[in-house]
């Protein structure tokens, strides 16, 4: 769904990628080498705004949840992703062209069979039909099910027209391998989630063994797509910030920060609307909470936070929508998923995911590691019961030779429930089967004793319940600068980005009038006391006209601009100031301006303020 | 050199080592797994601290000297690699142990024995002579004198005592293949400075073609260390924060603002002194680049400002000094290098690499490209002769057929001086033999035609000189916390890191005197207002004494303490502030405080101004 088929609007995408390239936001890694697909380098106006998210997106999810935010490896031994899953399910399916070994994403290139069929003017209204039941049900389609569409409508490569393989399991995990004997097989991870869960028991150590807490990470993540396009869409390298929010399964139900967006009104697009191509509909999240649309408080809180990210970052609230996964398409550690959709000239995109992965991680790094991933709650009344395995190592030798060791090892752990089911088992049956090292093994009455002590416990062990929000924050800035590309009225050809100034890659320029020497002072002076502020800006003391040079900053997505004038000269000295959007200027004292550009950079001061307190400066730009 | 043999210090490394895991600022990736060597996670302390040294980092190079940040991919082709003599030359020397293949580093093997017979009582003076002798020239020394002296000596595995192989080349890039047909052999950049050279025609456009900028980039590379050892000294994935200075060879004897740095006094390591056995000497830099021991003022101003940085991010400056590289160990691309080292425990440690690349790996991509990685230079005159080389393409067809059309090419891009040299060729030997596609071609005089045109021309094509300071984060780090680690006077188990506000995971703490409810409101409203400053804090209202959450503070680094007592309850509303480094306290207004931490971290007010303008507050803290 996430690339999927939507009504062309009237974006001019090849302008916009004209700046960004042009202005260096962005461009294709090594392409003086002749590039490699999928992979971007960010230039020094893709970088800052990069590290200008990234920072908002700390202060605003980090900082202000004290959570706990790690750094962890890159590179990952196998085991580690056999046990999430990844090794065996991290995959899609892809043909390969049969002549020239070119190779395709199955569903992708189903879905662009089908989309040019629907255009074609000449295919009759009942195929078209039939093509859009099966439309929205490919992207949880398994292998069988895309070769038998590929079969049926004998699609052939959309390059070269030849036929195409049946549909294979590809792993999207890069492989390597850690160490000089080659003998630690590793990945590149694939999401940066991992490295949280494996430190689980470090970090509720860290909270003082307390739950509810969220631990965070910003990394890198590695996917070796079969065919990656759009852009910075759907790249080969990326970074994500991920938020990993461990608590109670029984209390997820209420978040303590509920009311601060219980009543902020989304787009949701339930999985139900989907199936019966319904519209999406705009909610409050308080009321998709009580109709049970949304499961829980806390994914509702996430939701709202992120959508007030993703707003104060600049995206464009009327293209922003939440999805619910549908069953047949949610990853294989998900329980359930929305995703923060943002649209842009590819249509929806889904920028940020936001997934209840309930327990799922946590137990399989238990069962693979033995090493119980397990927070404790406080009994509301505590037990004095305690009940025990004890085996008979002598019976179980004789039944079980060399694994005895390993039975006795699962029976002695089996906690208090599993005990008394394995006890009502002895009674009835006269044994018991358990499984241990993917065999199964009979216990009798003899093999184990059950004791029951008096000790009083006040506590149970329980395996946390997991909300994430996973940021892809390539795509969520690609969104923000389609969202922000304008163009001046009356001029076609003055592009702009309108994007917040805190996100902006220089917060503001300081422009001489002229190249007169007598102006310099001011610029220097100007710029000297910016970077004291530690305010990013750009000096253009090139020659050209105050206008053409306003237009170029105005393409850097620079919101506000100082010229030192004539006027500058005279004291008190003092110089204009211009506000990107509206175009307009004022004029202040040229010590109160670097200062009135950092309040306007952090929010703590409007433009309409800086409009209110300092006269209007009039004047044509061109 | 760079973990080399130095006199132990008394320096108690397992206690910090255990602070540093008990509140995880750092530890081994993956231990539920068993871990794996070399690969460590920063817990949220760690994570917090690095942050804010990349943060500072930052605004000390980027920001003040505008340079021209970029985000680069990690995974990178062979080719690219291979024309940087990354994939031939990228290597250490390896032995393995005969009998179960255990993998050392074969210098780490040699010093390692070394030290051993050193430090035998037993052993004769001449011998120990005869080593030390030997030592220093390790590092520089071929795989084939290293075999010489394993055998020479016989030396053993250090673990097992078996026999050990002969020393061969072993490559420490982590090889991958990208793509799903696996064609597109790569490796994971083993440094981030190539990804900055690949960009250099976009980011000279993007400075609009002048001369001198520096690009920077912050990120992950990777190196599969034959053995990784020293905690995060010698890892196997590592933040790197890396310049290149892009200057006019010509040029680079002079730099602008080198007055700023001139007269800081710097403890050199000369590559003389080393040799001769002598001590590191210290002088002021502008002493070292008149006597040309720094070889020109680009290079002397980075030591300088790489001193600033480190000073000011809490390494000491007496366990700092500034190593030159002797021509035995410089890395393939490095004309001349200063290395930061800083003193710890494990002797003196490579942090920043200064190094004057030249333009080696500028030439060598364009060698590998064709594309001219080249910048203008003003000529002081204008010429107004031009050179062109014209073929006749008739022969040359008749004689190279296929090839003609790249050896036709090839001799129409010529330089003047090129075309020169060829033409005197033509005269005297009546031919002249060029280099096209691995081939040698021989071209006759009526293949060609030289014409010369009246055109003026005003500039030079020159391959800039490059200076690259080149900082290993982790690194850095590490030594920071060894140099801050303290104890209590008079109290040998109260540790604490007296790490800069700037630096330190939390700026401040708040906590309440007691859990009565009264102080609950107070503690809150400060926690708010400084998450509103963006103030990172810890509450800590756990039941324990306010000297045992002093003391739990101080070992998180946390500078400044806010406490909530009973005589917060009183008008005007007030609480105690305490210095972490003095432990003094001082008594201001609640609504102070927010701000009185802001410039406290930030270096805008010193705890000395703070000391003179509030009440001090007596108390003992046990």
């Amino acid at each position: 769904k996430e690339l999927a088929l939507s009504p062309k609007d009237d974006f001019d995408r090849a302008k916009l990628e004209d700046l960004l390239k042009q202005k260096f936001f962005f461009d294709q890694s090594f392409s003086i080498y002749g590039g490699v697909n999928g992979l971007y380098d960010f230039g020094p106006m893709g970088c800052a705004v990069k590290a200008n998210l990234i920072q908002f997106w700390r202060n605003f999810f980090v900082l202000e949840e004290q959570m706990l935010e790690v750094d962890c490896s890159v590179l990952t031994p196998e085991t580690v992703l056999k046990a999430s899953g990844h090794v065996e399910r991290f995959q899609d399916h892809m043909v390969k062209d049969l002549k020239n070994g070119a190779c395709f994403r199955a569903d992708h290139l189903v879905e662009g069979f089908f989309e040019k069929v629907l255009s074609d003017k000449k295919v009759a209204a009942a195929k078209k039909d039939e093509i859009r039941q099966i439309l929205p049900r490919i992207e949880g389609m398994t292998k069988e099910e895309l070769g038998e569409l590929i079969r049926k409508y004998e699609m052939k490569s959309p390059v070269t027209g030849n036929d195409v393989s049946d549909p294979m399991e590809f792993n999207l995990m890069f492989g390597t391998s850690i160490g000089p004997t080659g003998q630690i097989k590793g990945f590149l991870r694939p999401e940066t989630a991992q490295g949280i869960f494996v430190n689980f028991k470090r970090l509720l150590q860290f909270n003082q063994g307390k739950l509810p807490f969220a631990a965070a990470q910003i990394g890198n993540a590695f996917r070796n797509e079969i065919s990656p396009r759009s852009g910075l869409l759907r790249v080969r390298e990326f970074t994500m910030a991920e938020i990993e929010h461990f608590c109670d399964p029984e209390l997820k139900s209420t978040h303590p920060k509920f009311d601060t967006v219980a009543d902020l009104e989304l787009t949701l697009y339930s999985a139900c609307n989907q199936m019966d191509g319904k519209a999406p509909e705009k909610k409050k999240i308080n009321d998709a909470v009580r109709e049970k649309l949304i499961a829980n408080e806390t994914l509702g809180y996430f939701m709202g936070r992120i959508y007030l990210f993703m707003v104060k970052s600049g995206i464009d609230p009327k293209r922003l929508r939440f999805r619910q996964h549908m069953s047949n398409e949610m990853a294989h550690y998900a329980k359930d998923c929305w995703d923060a959709e943002c649209k842009t000239s590819y249509g929806w995109v889904e920028c940020v995911g936001c997934a209840d992965r309930s327990c799922y991680d946590l137990t399989q790094h238990t069962k693979a590691t033995g090493v119980k991933l397990v927070a404790e709650r406080k009994l509301a009344e505590a037990i004095s019961l305690f009940v025990h395995c004890v085996p008979n190592m002598k019976l179980m030798g004789k039944a079980f030779k060399r694994e005895a060791k390993d039975v006795s090892t699962h029976i002695s752990g089996l906690s208090t429930e599993d005990i008394e089911s394995l006890e009502n088992s002895l009674k009835e049956n006269g044994e018991f089967s358990v499984d241990v090292n993917g065999k199964s093994f009979t216990l009798k009455s003899d093999m184990l004793e059950i004791k029951r002590y008096p000790k009083t416990v006040h506590v149970e062990e329980i395996m946390p319940s997991v909300i994430e929000p996973s940021f892809g924050v390539g795509r969520v800035m690609y969104s923000i600068f389609e969202h922000s590309f304008k163009t001046r009225e009356g001029d076609e050809q003055r592009t702009y980005l309108s994007l917040p100034a805190m996100i902006a890659p220089y917060k503001c320029s300081v422009l001489p009038l002229s190249t007169n020497a007598e102006l310099q002072p001011f610029v220097k002076q100007l710029s000297m006391a910016l970077t004291k502020c530690d305010i990013s800006h750009k000096v253009d003391d090139s020659g050209g006209s105050i206008g053409r040079r306003y237009a170029r900053t105005d393409q850097l997505a620079v919101p506000y601009g100082m010229t030192v004038d004539f006027d500058t000269l005279k004291t008190p000295h003092s110089a204009t100031l211009r506000d990107r959007d509206s175009m307009k200027q004022i004029r202040a004292p040229i010590d109160e301006l670097p200062e009135i550009v950092r309040d306007l950079s952090n929010g703590r001061r409007t433009w309409n303020d800086v409009i209110n307190n300092y006269p209007i400066f009039e004047q044509q730009e061109n």
